[in-house]
């Protein structure tokens, strides 16, 4: 892994200064051509169409670089590395995807195959990892060398940068934060554990949380908003419900905003970054979501009245982190 | 702070290759002449007197140092470098104490202050930073380069060393790994937050564990333990009962375990190190103690079924790991 720069070339001045990074994901996989100011200057996406073998996913991510690559009338040869952010275990060392549930993979070589296609040094990591070295290096973080970045999106994902660089532990198994217990004995987690924060902070949480209230609150505005259908509750609709004075609607954000915290304080206590990102569409909250927990890291955090607590921050660049993250790989 | 040989030397064979290592404590200062082989040629410990100026500490600290050297017939010419393990939050970068509770000391320049008096060059870390860095050393780590150390006493410290590195974050105030939620809206932790590991997993927690349980089991075997009196309850007395087939003593330590099996865990999926190091007098329970931990977290570690789980191993250098670590810094 190289170190990060705010302007980012590839050793010498003279050699290609464009990279190719990937965000490979269950349902799209979109390859940018990112440049030594970390902007994408074209970016394509094709389905993963996951249940393929392996190597067509990669002969596919290669026909998107280069059509990347055309689009932003830029050559192969003008660039000097690529890097996939992939879900599930990577083991960046060996360039393998160990696991990954979501694409049914077990001990992929994807560095290697890709690396055959397009001619260009290929390194893997994590997709969240990838997000949050994309913010570090051109989004919400930008200026920071050591951030946390947290998506709430079906699962919790969990993504550091120390130093300017990726951790992520022994054979990148690390870094998972949403398995990290937060009410012992509580509700079961994916992971087989029991109350870990996932279960409790991720957006699939929060839509278990609001259905739940709904359930034993009928005068709730909550069925308004979701015509009755509680399979129609998102993300949302309780924050949604609350701006409307519904009182439910309150519960269920300040109950839900309690976990998160939580977990954020925890992550600022162990890492003490210089901020902690939010990701994924909860995010679009804002102030409700960001305020309550900016006060409390600065309340609770170890220390805080000696060193400054970090701020807490929403992610800026979206899906294009990923992109990003993994060019800088 | 350089980077960890399995045989330290100062830069070149022809230049000193002693380092000093010093462990201040609330109680005491222990100061040590470690060799090149990570081994203390001799050690010699002073009372703290904590409620003294610093500068007088110091200065006790630098005739310790001296007393050490003289044990060891070794000259202060022979030596390349001085390290400080503190209790409280230390600036590395600064060689600053920023605040010590145990101490009571506010921005103490203690670096620079020791090295006008040994005229070695001065660094200074938290002291279960140091412990943490002695074991992966010469201790119960050694040969790795990533380990997380918990340290189990009247609170829960936390040593972390990344790449051979101490990691603490910014301004050396991270690495809080016992003030982390456990047990949300649990008890009251000496933070301020609730529910914090060290308001269950450590000594202390485990000695009211011990206490209330006998208040509630008139008949239990640790009421005979402790002559009648709870306050003599200790972090063994559970452990004892437990051993005389008392019902009362096993289901304490069953349940203080499954706080330590969750705490532990934690940090496994968050470092995913190559080993998870116990500190503290509750280790001597050996088996008893590790045994239940390292089943949980083979069992419950994320994706431990492709990345095998670290062991959790018992700290091996007691006291000498802060000297040896502090020598290392």
């Amino acid at each position: 892994m190289e170190a990060m720069e705010p302007v980012l070339a590839c050793s010498h001045l003279s050699r290609p200064a464009y990279r190719v990074g990937i965000d490979l994901g269950g349902t799209n996989i979109a390859a940018g051509v990112v440049d030594e100011n970390c902007r994408i200057a074209a970016k394509y996406s094709v389905p993963t169409k996951a249940e393929r073998p392996y190597e067509e996913i990669v002969e596919d991510m290669a026909k998107a670089v280069r059509q990347a690559l055309q689009d932003a009338g830029i050559s192969l040869e003008q660039c000097c590395s690529a890097g996939i952010g992939s879900p599930g275990i990577c083991d960046s060392e060996t360039g393998t995807v160990l696991y990954s549930n979501n694409l049914g993979w077990k001990d992929v070589p994807l560095a290697a195959t890709l690396q055959k296609r397009i001619d260009l040094p290929c390194r893997i990591s994590n997709d969240a990892n990838c997000a949050a070295l994309g913010e570090v290096a051109a989004g919400a973080a930008k200026g920071c060398k050591n951030a946390v970045l947290l998506t709430l999106g079906t699962g919790v994902g969990g993504g550091v940068v120390l130093d300017g660089k990726i951790f992520s532990g022994c054979h990148s198994a690390g870094a998972e934060l949403g398995h990290t217990v937060l009410v012992k004995d509580g509700e079961l987690c994916t992971c087989g554990r029991r109350g870990c924060l996932e279960a409790y902070a991720s957006a699939s949480a929060l839509v278990r949380q609001t259905k739940r209230a709904a359930a034993e609150h009928p005068e709730s505005l909550i069925w308004k908003l979701c015509g009755g259908d509680l399979e129609r509750i998102s993300g949302r609709t309780s924050f949604e419900a609350e701006r409307q004075a519904d009182e439910t609607g309150r519960q269920v954000v300040d109950t839900y905003l309690s976990y998160l915290c939580e977990g954020v304080l925890d992550f600022v206590n162990i890492f003490r970054p210089e901020c902690v990102i939010l990701g994924g569409g909860i995010c679009n909250e804002g102030a409700r979501l960001l305020d309550p927990i900016n006060a409390y890291v600065r309340h609770y955090c170890f220390g805080g009245e000696i060193v400054a607590a970090p701020a807490v921050i929403k992610a800026a660049l979206g899906n294009d982190a990923g992109i990003i993250g993994a060019a800088l790989l």
